[in-house]
């Protein structure tokens, strides 16, 4: 032994909220990316792609929970000084590409991207430092057709996914409203931003928190179950009262919330062309048929988000699934977005109208597997076949039979560890093999092979050896082939187990 | 006009050796990857993937050309204080993740990855800061059977994407062959560390400044025309000679190659043992049938990174292209990887040998446009039909026409900008259209819409109007139908222009 001292070892983790991905979720992330993209094809919007890393203020400060600078981004400095960051949404990202590129662009511009974003941020169950979003945006369309466009698409998404209709909705609603009823109460103006956007976080927790958890925010604030205090908007009770009536005008059918709401803003020029916009994508959503519960008016939707300007949208699943506490819940919000008219001005001094819809990529594909989706419950290749090493000095030998088992695009591997039969015999249970092709010596000097189908093989093992039809049976789970019927005879076997 | 002063306008773009990448790269790289992946899943490989972030220490400094710790990559500190680092390849982080999953894993264990990787280096024409690799490892084989099966997978690789035999070459070497030498001359031991490595990177600089360049590089230093110098191994004459031995030993058939470098490492073990193993590597690739100058050894490869421990392999491509500068040269290399048996064990404290290969993403697809392979050439959604917007009052009506152009599998968009007939028929042009359907206020009172074929359009728009059949061919070109077959004539004039 040498009396160097050995290098301390290394602890192979990862920073927390971050996770390694299997082959399994790649192959159905890969799905069901396909099918998103084909539906915003057919829609007419085309691919375009940007760079994890941006200028910092490029991407501005839009995380909502945030409002300190820079909170909840990771960034670092260029080696000229300059601020980098990664981009923590694909929105920010995109009103720079088209900013850049402005004039070469075909206006109005659809676009779509899939794509990691990070966020500096406490991680949590199920909540992750990096995750997938699969963005589709319109670009330079005032007109809120483009807006009622992406929320019948989301709802042709869901189906080609295998969300069946009536188990989702896409839900509408428009910022414009939600500023008229803080302007009757006396919200508007700069000086009120602040408190504008407290009361706006307030009313998206109402998912979380029920009617009364966001009267408590309203006001004073609210204490949650973990002891947390979250402060509160300080409304009086007439201003909670109005919010709430805002929150909760949704009627049985369009026409009621519509009035509903009118009723709310009246007075408000702002809130009354917000009620006017939601009108309108309304009869486009009869127009297109999706008036049957797929797309719906819900003044409960606000979206956390502070560059919202007009419609904002949100794809909710209905169906139940039992949570992590044993509770069923409904599933809720895969899917979301709305008009964000002021990101890409930001760069152009010019106005520049833009709507988009982002799904979250992994809350999705949790969904496709909650229901056991063919699309994701199928995906992932066939486990190969594995040809065993039975004695080393034939490699070359047995790498020509694995290798005539691939230009059959028979999928299939050559044993390459260093272990005997019983260990190799092990690996190919481990692969998931339905079967194994094993020359020894004996069969070599026959110019034989033997197959072993590992299915009906684990049969057999806990199965009654005086049955009539055991010998016949243990025949087809181990038998040999001359060597040149090696692929017709492996074909034979993975048909029987398909 | 207000007094309130503007905000200073955002400047529009992306931190140096960041790119953008539209519909045309997006699509050609997904259909080079799903072939890649197609061949890795023949062969057994199966994916994994592993976040872009990891603990600076767990990444190690691998990078080549980099000499000062964390030089090349971007870092950044946790909360808790720790560095985190944008991943700068895959093998670095599949090395963490085979540790830290060791006994969950199938041993030997064959994975594949494609994704982004990050250099905080100065970036050039063609040399980014994100780019795409697209690995495929072998973990826990010690046999080069393991390294002779990922340099025949590269074969069928390339040419399964579109790279014909023979005009491509998978060139084998070993570092312990080099090794021998380096001992041969006296740079054996702890100590001889960073002047093997200078003599390293000098032959891995060869194809690019040629044996003359090696030569100097070897020596004293060299002088780029650029006026740059690069230092040199300052070796004697006698060793710059017997490392050149080495790196041109190569013979018209792996026989002759072999036979020469034994004798370049004659008396030494590790040399030696080096030769064995390629002598191994070459029985196998006859016995794989890829002795047709597909896979062979070449001793000129040496691979710039400092953990390859045995067999290393590059792919390169050997038709020829015109370069910037108009020079005709061989377009090169465009993957590479090797044996690297310290990475994993860096975290475990017992031997894992490991051997991978990695694709240059960007290189590869820049290859298939060169040779106008018809795998990228014919990537891409068809170009979407446009639906006018004649009169805006009659909107969710077009937007009826459309969902049922979609709905029949028409790519197809709803005008939604705010121009009139001539910027929309811009509009349409610049989309790529083949097709737009029209329907004006005359033709909605006679139930009609007009199509206008937009490719024979313009041909007519140069012909000569004299011509017999011109105006049959101008009625091809516009034509009226009753509204019900809006889509069987748009199918009609799409099916004249596939």
């Amino acid at each position: 032994m040498s009396d160097t001292p050995k290098p301390q070892k290394l602890l192979a983790r990862l920073p927390r909220g971050f996770a390694d991905r299997g082959p399994g979720d790649v192959a159905a992330t890969e799905r069901m990316l396909a099918k998103i993209r084909e539906t915003y094809e057919l829609y007419g919007f085309e691919a375009v792609e940007t760079p994890f890393v941006e200028f910092t203020d490029a991407l501005g400060k839009f995380l909502p929970d945030q409002d300190r600078p820079n909170e909840g981004v990771f960034s670092f400095q260029d080696d000229d000084e300059q601020w980098l960051s990664l981009r923590y949404d694909l929105t920010a990202p995109l009103a720079r590409y088209v900013a850049e590129n402005f004039d070469a662009l075909p206006k109005p511009y659809r676009s779509y991207r899939a794509g990691w974003v990070f966020r500096n941020e406490k991680p949590g169950p199920g909540r992750f430092r990096q995750f997938m979003q699969f963005d589709a945006d319109t670009v330079g369309a005032a007109t809120v057709a483009a807006d009622a466009e992406i929320c019948m698409m989301a709802a042709d998404t869901l189906e080609r996914v295998g969300i069946k209709r009536g188990d989702y909705v896409i839900k509408v609603n428009n910022r414009k409203v939600l500023d008229g009823v803080l302007e009757a109460i006396g919200l508007g103006g700069e000086e009120n931003a602040g408190r504008r956007l407290t009361v706006l976080r307030a009313i998206d927790k109402l998912d979380k928190v029920g009617p009364e958890g966001v009267r408590d925010l309203l006001g004073k604030g609210r204490m949650d179950p973990s002891g947390d205090f979250t402060k509160g908007a300080e409304l009086d009770i007439a201003a909670i009262d109005r919010v709430l009536a805002f929150t909760s005008a949704k009627g049985a059918r369009a026409e009621a919330t519509l009035a509903n709401l009118a009723e709310v803003v009246a007075g408000s020029p702002r809130g009354t062309e917000g009620v006017a916009e939601l009108k309108e994508i309304a009869a486009l959503v009869v127009a297109g048929g999706y008036d049957d519960g797929r797309v719906v008016i819900d003044p409960a939707v606000v979206r956390g988000l502070e560059y919202y300007t007009g419609p904002v949208y949100e794809a909710e699943l209905t169906f139940e699934v039992t949570n992590d506490e044993g509770q069923i819940v409904r599933f809720g919000s895969v899917a979301g977005g709305g008009r964000y008219d002021g990101l890409v001005s930001r760069f152009r001094g010019e106005p520049v109208p833009a709507t988009g819809f982002s799904i979250g990529v992994s809350r999705l594909l949790a969904a496709l597997k909650a229901i056991n989706s063919p699309l994701v419950a199928t995906a992932g290749a066939e486990a190969p076949v594995v040809v065993l090493v039975m004695d080393r000095s034939e490699i070359a030998h047995y790498q020509q039979l694995v290798g005539q088992l691939r230009a059959a695009g028979i999928r299939s591997e050559l044993y390459l560890g260093s272990s005997g039969m019983k260990a190799q015999m092990k690996y190919a249970d481990r692969r998931g093999s339905r079967c194994v092709v094993i020359q020894g010596s004996d069969e070599r000097a026959k110019g034989e092979v033997t197959i072993k189908d590992l299915v009906l093989g684990a049969e057999l093992a806990g199965a009654d050896k005086n049955r009539e039809d055991y010998l016949a049976r243990q025949a087809e789970a181990q038998f040999a082939v001359p060597e040149a019927q090696t692929i017709e005879a492996v074909k034979k076997v993975l048909a029987r187990h398909r």
